[in-house]
């Protein structure tokens, strides 16, 4: 199973080792040792994981048995948690009143309420890292080592480009791994590489590459120290300069030997020899000395050093690049505060220099980072999904899809690119169900139903599309609403029905509602004026004295009978009715006149 | 010849003698004395009339000779007068420049180019009635008594309302009356009936009536005088009051016998008689005493005030009606400068009132007044055609014509109502020369241009229609305004013609010219989308892309992509078309915040 969060990587990692992979080495590691020692099992944490287990195989959190063996019999779930959380589902952008319901949980010290309201609280906001935190230390405290540790899992799957939970994630390990187990080095190891392979390009991330340096050091493991160091002098971070400054010290300070990888060593060595062998014939050719040999690990020292600090220039010209642009991220984690526009615009000013000038992999780490700090902003989650889309369709997918399904639920754009999206790809079904579904989230609003009708329309349902269009009219909260469907569903039955019949009635019956809409009238016009005017003549002219005898304010009135003057002189068959409207026209002027004098002498 | 100036009285006069008939009485009569005195014929100043009259049979005036056989050779016409009467023909509006032109003929005192000049100036100010005495005064100081005359007569036909020109004719006329022929005070009592019957229903008409009773009273007619003042005490006038003061003067200073007409005074008698009658056989039944034909006198003069007194009161309300309206007219003759604001709305109010209480001739009196005052407004002669719409369609083009060809030439709206009136009556050809004519005299106004088009429409000429509207097009001065009418054409050729290949073309066409024209771009679109939208997606599409792609304002373009996703949400076959044009529009969108934003730091 590839997490959704992390799928994008999955298109332009280059690693060998898909990160998830590990997620499941740590994981299956567990089921083992669940197997393997039965006592385990019967520990009350361990019931704990099972079910925590089975929450997340569901995708969703399946309420946790309230009876634990081992502990007295929990209570039960206070009349006061049910309002908090009500009022935080019914209004999950309030921000506070999570916050609030957490405080609450954690004082009352309830573990299945705790977990039903983090549970609650991470589906709508889990770029939080600090809660997944706080979850896991709950859940520890009470014991439940291995749920504590799925926390993590589910936070560094949430927001893996989080160091911070990452390094809470690490310690946890390390605290809590058998140390005489001899795979728990490999399996820390594996855990760091994780780390490392999901944050590790992040611009911040020097403190968990220290720490991954710090524990192979401890490890006394020189040559993975070595190996570490040669990514990161590779990667453009804050603390680029110090990684070199640390190398070096860890080279002056070891013999290439026990630092380098054999096969670095060998190799410096042939070459180091070959170098020796023309200085000898050069007229040297005598044995090595002990002070020799010491010249000979200076020198291997110098070319370590040397060929790490081409790699660091190359690298120092990246972070200049943009030094700029990460000096201006001032907030780079969550927060449901909005961004202010400086920040907006240096976001959108870094992706754009980076779309330019980057890897692949790079934008999506800069997108990802960018996602944690503006996740509330629609503009970032677009263009992300209009960037992937260029590489991969899935992963244009999950972008949508986890913009509206967690980050932005209420915001209409994003879905109607998602639906488009999905219209684009022919899944006609996922795009009516999105447009349904937005429509359920946020009833009554235009953009959204005249898109499905749109939809409707495009794919031959013409029958669903004026049935849209009629209920729209029918439910229209004000006259100026069932209005405009109404237009809308005259101008359907017009052009697309063909049936102007239908069209005129529409219209009609719209006018009998809101008599002073002088959006109606014009369309009513523009409908007889479509066919032939001259035969139509009638027809026209009974809509412009329509709108003329209607209590419309005198301006629009001004306007239709301009236009009936105008049309009675350009296609009108009887001058007659062009005086008669002309002189209508300089009343209704004059009326004008004395209104706005009226008007301006208060 | 019933004149042009006087025509609407005819359609109400209920009096007897159309007032033209008088006119022609004088003319004739002097035309007999032409004839019958041979030795008038040969004075110069007959020779002049004979001229004269050719003219205003003509109805316009044709140049006098130079010679003049008992005055010096001419000189000949100043290279100064050329160029005054040139700068006045080019600019008509300049009123100022015909005040100095006639000033200066009136210095340069050359017979000749006074008339050219008075002429001229007529044409456009004939309602200036003072250059009218002017005129006629210059006329006599040459000696020419008839000559002058006649200019009395064509002022006091373009202006009957005038009592002041009215006066000053009469004056005239007595001056110049031979008082040895018996003919001569039935001649004058004509001429003042014929200008009381032409300005006597003014309000301010009082000095006119009072001229006429004092003459009556000189003539020692007393039975006239009362007969005069029976009309004059039933017509609202400003000294209403002092007529009836003046009359019961008349009454106590005269005799019955001589101020009564002989029916009304044997009809006083016989009804006194009769009250004798009754008084006697009640008991007093002896022959009239001196002292008893003394109160016959009194009793009779009283019975005379008493009737005279209710007509009078009945009068005095209408006068008390009208007094406030009255009251407001502070400018009643004619002047080039702009009536302030309460003057016209007095005079509208005062119309309608009298629209709506008056009696047509009482109607049509005012707006010939209003009309002097206000003959620069186009809305008062408007109101005036439709007024008499209802009465008389000869009287509606007087009014018309009078209004375009003398007051109104350059403006437009009037130009068109008239145009509109003779098509109305079928005259085809004639409302085209209206607009035809207009359009010579303001070229390039578009709403002249689109009646001459909707005008050839109307009446099948389709090829000729399409002409104008292409003449205009190439002649179009600017690209916006070619870029109105192809719209306009395009609309024709795509409602009219049905060719939306032809409108497409021109649309294509004007594009070309006229890259940032919003409003081409939308008729191209509207053209597109008025066939089958479905199976012009592509042409559609190529509309909107040709927008977006084009030199338009950022908003304008934002507009174009905005309705693009529309369209492709409501009409389009395709999800990625949509998706894709919904990612421009975002783009578009941001490019428009962050040239706001720059706008707003500076």
């Amino acid at each position: 199973m590839l997490s959704f969060q992390t799928v994008p990587f999955a298109y332009f990692s280059s690693h060998q080792v898909p990160p998830d992979n590990l997620t499941t080495v740590i994981h299956d590691t567990d089921s083992e040792s669940d197997q393997s020692s039965p006592e385990v099992i019967k520990h009350p944490a361990n019931m704990e994981l099972e079910e925590s287990k089975e929450m997340t195989e569901q995708g969703e959190p399946v309420e946790v048995p309230a009876e634990e063996p081992a502990v007295p019999t929990e209570p039960l779930i206070p009349a006061e948690y049910e309002k908090l959380v009500k009022g935080c589902e019914e209004n999950p952008e309030d921000f506070n009143g999570w916050v609030y319901l957490l405080q609450y949980v954690e004082q009352e010290n309830h573990l299945g309420v705790v977990r039903k309201a983090f549970d609650a609280f991470f589906l709508h906001y889990p770029y939080c890292y600090g809660y997944w935190k706080k979850f896991a230390d709950m859940e520890k405290k009470h014991g439940n080592v291995q749920v504590a540790e799925e926390v993590y899992r589910r936070g560094v799957q949430a927001i893996p480009l989080s160091v911070d939970l990452w390094l809470h994630y690490m310690s946890f390990i390390k605290d809590n791994a058998d140390h005489e187990d001899p795979e728990t080095p490999g399996r820390i190891r594996a855990a760091y590489e994780h780390a490392v392979l999901a944050a590790g390009t992040d611009f911040r991330s020097d403190r968990l590459w220290e720490a991954y340096i710090n524990w192979e050091t401890e490890q006394e493991k020189l040559a993975n120290v070595t190996a570490i160091y040669d990514r990161i002098l590779g990667i453009p971070t804050q603390l680029y300069s110090q990684h070199l400054q640390r190398f070096k010290e860890h080279v002056q300070n070891n013999n290439p030997k026990h630092f380098l990888s054999e096969e670095e060593f060998v190799q410096l060595r042939v070459e180091l020899a070959k170098a020796n062998v023309a200085a000898a014939a050069n007229g040297e050719g005598e044995e090595a000395t002990p002070a020799e040999e010491v010249t000979e690990i200076e020198n291997m020292r110098h070319k370590v050093i040397e060929s790490r600090q081409e790699v660091f220039n190359q690298n120092e010209q990246e972070v200049s690049k943009r030094w700029a642009f990460e000096e201006g991220i001032k907030r780079p984690y969550f927060h449901v505060k909005a961004l202010e526009k400086t920040q907006l615009s240096n976001w959108k000013e870094y992706l754009d220099y980076e779309i330019e000038n980057g890897t692949p992999e790079r934008v999506v780490v800069l997108f990802e980072r960018c996602l944690i700090a503006c996740a509330l902003y629609e503009d970032f989650w677009t263009k992300y999904a209009k960037y992937i889309e260029g590489y991969s369709i899935d992963g244009v997918r999950h972008v949508y899809k986890k913009a509206c399904t967690i980050h932005l639920t209420k915001k209409p754009n994003i879905h109607l690119l998602w639906a488009a999206f999905e219209e684009q790809q022919g899944n006609i079904a996922e795009a009516r169900r999105i447009l349904k579904a937005l429509e359920a989230a946020v009833p009554a609003l235009a953009m959204v139903r005249l898109r499905r009708v749109s939809l409707e329309r495009r794919h031959g349902n013409l029958e669903e599309a004026e049935a849209l269009l009629r209920e729209a009219i029918a439910s229209g909260k004000n006259t100026s609403e069932m209005s405009f469907y109404a237009v809308k569903l005259a101008r359907q039955l017009l052009k697309v029905q063909r049936s102007l019949a239908k069209a005129r009635k529409v219209l009609l019956e719209a006018i009998d509602k809101d008599q002073a809409s002088a959006k109606l009238y014009l369309n009513l016009l523009e409908l007889e004026y479509s066919g032939d005017v001259q035969q139509n003549e009638v027809d026209i002219l009974a809509c412009f004295d329509r709108a003329l005898s209607s209590p419309l304010p005198l301006d629009s009135r001004l306007t239709f009978s301009q236009r009936k003057v105008e049309f009675l002189q350009d296609f009108g068959s009887d001058i007659n009715k062009l005086v008669t409207a002309y002189d209508e026209h300089q009343k209704l002027l004059k009326e004008n006149e004395s209104a706005k004098r009226k008007a301006e002498n208060g």
